[in-house]
């Protein structure tokens, strides 16, 4: 695909490094904000740059976080974290934001995070020492956490990393959970795979923790 | 979906206000951009901007191209136009610059085009006054033109656009031609509608010029 103008082959390379996003869907992305104002494509442009440069990292969970425009010399601390009313006992460990949102908008957990960017993963070379282990141990070390909720993929490597941190953990009264893994609701049994079926069959549950509206 | 961080919840709306692209797209594109250095998030930023305010489009055939630097007084000209071997006298109208790219990347056609900038369509409030038609008149006019190619989506819409530069038009000489609607080489006949079918049996061909090697 030979583009007219250097410009927009420019702008059509830059959208089509982006994951999912292929040359033709990266024209018409294009195109589009031809179409729009010049200030509307300069205002795109600024907010993505603007995010990268000073959105801030949680330095206890990871999570990201706004600066604290009161406090700009202090640690950031992201908006859960810093709730006091949240239960700073329960940590639940996840990948990535997109988990802790999925999590958050189910409006039922009360405890604080932490993000591992990652799990562990030999096959992309991600060790243990990519991810944020360490904060994690000293938070646990330091906050008298009581429960771990490991709420990963049901993949190998999300076991693996549970399994690694089962083993790292010094405080032998510190809880590991892991999230239930089964049938989802609305699923259809017939095509549920084995090993979940055999797996939900053997961690069967009293029929009252299945009701959805308790 | 509540976003932890105003500026990842800005850059999540830029994005999302984008065709085609959702909420949950939008936060894969910029937790992907959140992972790259802030260098190419910069990058990417200006590279949308530079191109919606340097860009220009050609005054003759109002296809995008970039500024000449030799001549920057002179109106732009893109570089189909501005391509003295090609054939002036052979007119293809398209819808855009889509389209124009399609044709171009066939290495079929050696005359010049003409962006209409759509199609009437009174549906979407698109009228005559809201096209190029009037630049494509006077070229007619002012180049010798001796055949328009009417390359439009072979739609309700693209009929009329046809069919409204076909009254406009004063030079009687001007043969007005549009590409040929039949079935696709690949094609499969039984799955072909109605008014395709019966359209290529009226126009058929002699079977030579079907082959795809002549």
């Amino acid at each position: 695909m030979q583009l007219p103008s250097k410009l927009l082959d420019d702008a059509v390379q830059a959208f089509a490094a982006l994951p999912g996003i292929g040359k033709k869907t990266a024209l018409r992305l294009v195109l589009h904000l031809l179409k729009e104002d010049a200030d509307k494509a300069r205002q795109f442009g600024d907010t993505i740059a603007r995010m990268r440069e000073e959105v801030q990292f949680c330095s206890q969970c990871h999570n990201v976080c706004d600066q604290d425009k009161l406090q700009p010399d202090s640690p950031p601390l992201c908006s859960i974290c810093s709730n006091r009313s949240r239960n700073q006992e329960v940590i639940c460990v996840v990948e990535d934001i997109r988990d802790l949102i999925a999590i958050e908008s189910t409006d039922q957990f009360n405890g604080t995070y932490h993000l591992l960017g990652g799990v562990i993963s030999p096959v992309d070379g991600i060790g243990p020492e990519d991810l944020h282990f360490d904060t994690l141990l000293q938070r646990i070390e330091e906050q008298g956490v009581k429960e771990l909720i490991m709420a990963l993929s049901p993949t190998i490597e999300g076991d693996t990393t549970i399994f690694y941190l089962s083993k790292k953990l010094r405080q032998p009264d510190v809880r590991i959970t892991t999230i239930a893994r089964g049938i989802s609701f609305g699923g259809d049994l017939e095509y549920v795979d084995e090993l979940t079926l055999s797996r939900s069959l053997a961690n069967r549950l009293p029929y009252e923790s299945y009701l959805v509206n308790k």
